[in-house]
């Protein structure tokens, strides 16, 4: 008998790979915080002792979903100004809020409350951009979450930095510092092609070859941006980060909102992988991603809930959801996107977007335990003829019952481990008050 | 000090009538089952004294929500087979099922199980449509709900009735039976114009104008069925109805998904109220309702879940947040209908479709008390500068802490009073067994 950490059983495991696959009452072992194996209970029982044990009856255990775009701090901007023109809400609301109170503790305390919402949700890995990265970091750590941080670039100054270069030297240095935390990993994240210098983009590219990192950037998100581009630059956006050599695997286009056909085409030629956001597309009326031509080019497509000021949650369930529905809608056939398709967009498509697909996004011996139970045993998702379905479409994220980050438990019985809810939410009253007072 | 039965302290009160308005530290008086006044906390407390006492801080007390389309016994076939073209989902699956199962205690156990879900979600009234209406009706009495049990027809046999006449005739039976139960309203329900035949429809609307029910009926729902009635009867469904007399502000127009201008001007001019079904217009891939032209034409809009078979939640907070946001998209406006809005839609508009607007729909004193408590003291919904708007973009059903129907409390700290819980899911897992077995 070996003796391990952690034993897992659960009624359901998704493994996510192989695709499509539903164990039933199979088991996960955990030991250093890594996935050991999975395999039938029975034989589980006869093979290791486990120090800890959780028996996980009419739930569901599948991977640790990745968000794959967020602006996390804007938590503490979440409902300030809705149902506005996106002009008014951005001009009037959204920067001048930024302007005036986005500060390194502005940041920690918003990805603190947004890493407590996220992991109650059943998300153990997030995709972030925003100002002071550094704080955004060390808020994922404090939390005990997983976290890919956008080293922003733009070319307008803020209270975090002056200039192109200014940027991109105070992103590594935050990088630098941070080199051994095993629940980091790092951006490139050059904010978006109007608000990026062909110039500044080719301090990025070159950076990124050189260390080896993604590139997180909004792309093709109104059809203003693309008009704006057109007589800027004489080409649609993605044609002029086509020329500037951007068009990779590194590459993590958020949006994609607007895409004609032979743009899907340089995608998928180039392996980039996309960041679908369907509420904040909604919301925004910037439009919907064209999810299904989109994955018939075999594009890798992740789902990300944006910041909450242009959501106003941070709930995968809820964008697996809207992701599923809407592909449906758009392409006329009930029969698209199906359940076992999103759920892999929410974990093993975000994962691999991130250049993290070898230690995270399924439930696969060797990779880090990231795990997520959700509980079936809700008279709302009763009767469950299959539970992969009721992921989707019927499960809401309250159903999340346990969390684990690296084998660590982050969520049990719904609530957060060494979390202070209550702390948060006075956190948030706090801001609250200053921002309108 | 008049006495009266319960005083309802809110940090936040949405009465909906009037329109917009967010009262704060007010107090909802509630004697005999019907609301007697809405006035300041202070005002109250020295105008009232109350046999039962509800303080709630930091919760939005609203009306309850009316869920204006939904087969409710269907929840007995949530997550039957998604993912599948419309076709096949119906005839190899739904119709089947049903063929088999539909029984009096199917629709009675089915329609017991949407009730407690529905309950929990605070949702108060729901406006049904389904084989043996009477068992519909007494479940939603057992679950003491409100509910507008739909008289249903069609053409083709069914275990529960053999012709139109049989249906007719049974339901005006059930509805003999039950004419003195204050939750109970009824409507007559032509299934849908591929359904029912001329004959059919003119029985249905001498019958409505004699004994004054409103129509509940499915309309332009899908493509194939206006293709089929050009066919057949030469004319689009909504031109066939119209030269039959039906449109009126009786009629609730179910779906209205497929809607050319001129037919958007015809639901106006007579009055007619449209059920908006989101979630399953998207799922079914039919299509999404032309809203905001809908809106702006002055048409009367109710929102409903349809059944858990194309949705798969009995959950209007669901359909809140999905209806604003479409309609953003569809107008190209993030302006367009707004959570005030929204919330409306939920609430008096439906009441409004059932003829109940004098008595459900809006915290108005004479009114009967159906009411609904959110609580907004969830880190997910920290900060709060608007609770209307977290009422559609952030609230989740979980966040229902209470709900009252005609002044009795049917759910408290989110859970059901007076329902076994544990017995419905396994009254739901023993249809699940039949079913499939």
């Amino acid at each position: 008998m070996k003796v391990v950490d952690l034993l897992i059983e659960a009624r359901w495991i998704v493994p996510v790979d192989p695709a499509g696959v539903v164990l039933e009452n199979h088991a996960v072992v955990v030991d250093n915080g890594r996935i050991l194996a999975v395999l039938p209970q029975d034989e589980a029982a006869s093979r290791f002792s486990a120090k800890s044990h959780k028996r996980l009856e009419q739930h569901v255990l599948i991977p640790g979903l990745v968000n794959l775009h967020t602006h996390a701090a804007m938590s503490l901007l979440r409902g300030l100004a809705d149902d506005l023109p996106l002009k008014e809400w951005l001009q009037h609301h959204i920067w001048p809020a930024e302007a005036e109170h986005v500060s390194e503790q502005f940041v920690y305390d918003g990805t603190l409350l947004a890493c407590a919402e996220m992991l109650r949700g059943g998300i153990t890995c997030f995709n972030d951009m925003y100002f002071f990265p550094g704080a955004a970091a060390d808020a994922a750590l404090a939390s005990g979450m997983r976290a890919a941080i956008g080293l922003i670039t733009v070319d307008f100054p803020s209270s975090y930095a002056t200039d192109a270069d200014d940027y991109l030297a105070k992103g590594l240095a935050i990088r630098d510092q941070r080199l051994e935390q095993p629940l980091l990993s790092f951006c490139l994240a050059p904010h978006a092609p109007y608000t990026v210098s062909d110039a500044g983009f080719a301090k990025v590219l070159t950076l990124a070859e050189q260390i080896e990192l993604p590139i997180h950037l909004h792309l093709h998100e109104t059809g203003q941006e693309i008009e704006e581009s057109v007589q800027r630059f004489g080409v649609r956006p993605i044609e002029r980060i086509r020329r500037l050599g951007l068009l990779s695997p590194a590459l993590i286009a958020v949006h994609g909102v607007h895409l004609e056909a032979h743009e899907i085409d340089l995608l998928a030629q180039h392996g980039c992988s996309l960041a679908h956001c369907p509420s904040s597309n909604l919301k925004l009326a910037s439009g919907i991603a064209p999810i299904s031509e989109l994955v018939a080019k075999g594009i890798n497509i992740g789902l990300g809930t944006d910041g909450a000021a242009s959501n106003n949650r941070l709930d995968l369930f809820q964008e697996m959801r809207l992701a599923a529905l809407l592909a449906k809608q758009q392409s006329g056939r009930a029969d698209a996107l199906n359940a076992h398709q999103v759920l892999h967009m929410a974990t093993l498509a975000g994962a691999r977007a991130l250049g993290l697909e070898a230690q995270i996004g399924s439930i696969t011996p060797g990779k880090a335990a990231d795990l997520c139970a959700v509980a079936l045993d809700d008279l709302v998702l009763a009767p469950c003829y299959e539970p992969v379905s009721h992921l989707t479409y019927a499960v809401g994220r309250e159903h999340v019952s346990a969390v684990w980050v690296a084998g660590r438990i982050r969520v049990e019985d719904g609530q957060l481990i060494e979390s202070n809810e209550t702390g948060l939410i006075k956190l948030a009253l706090l801001w609250q008050n200053k921002i309108r007072p």
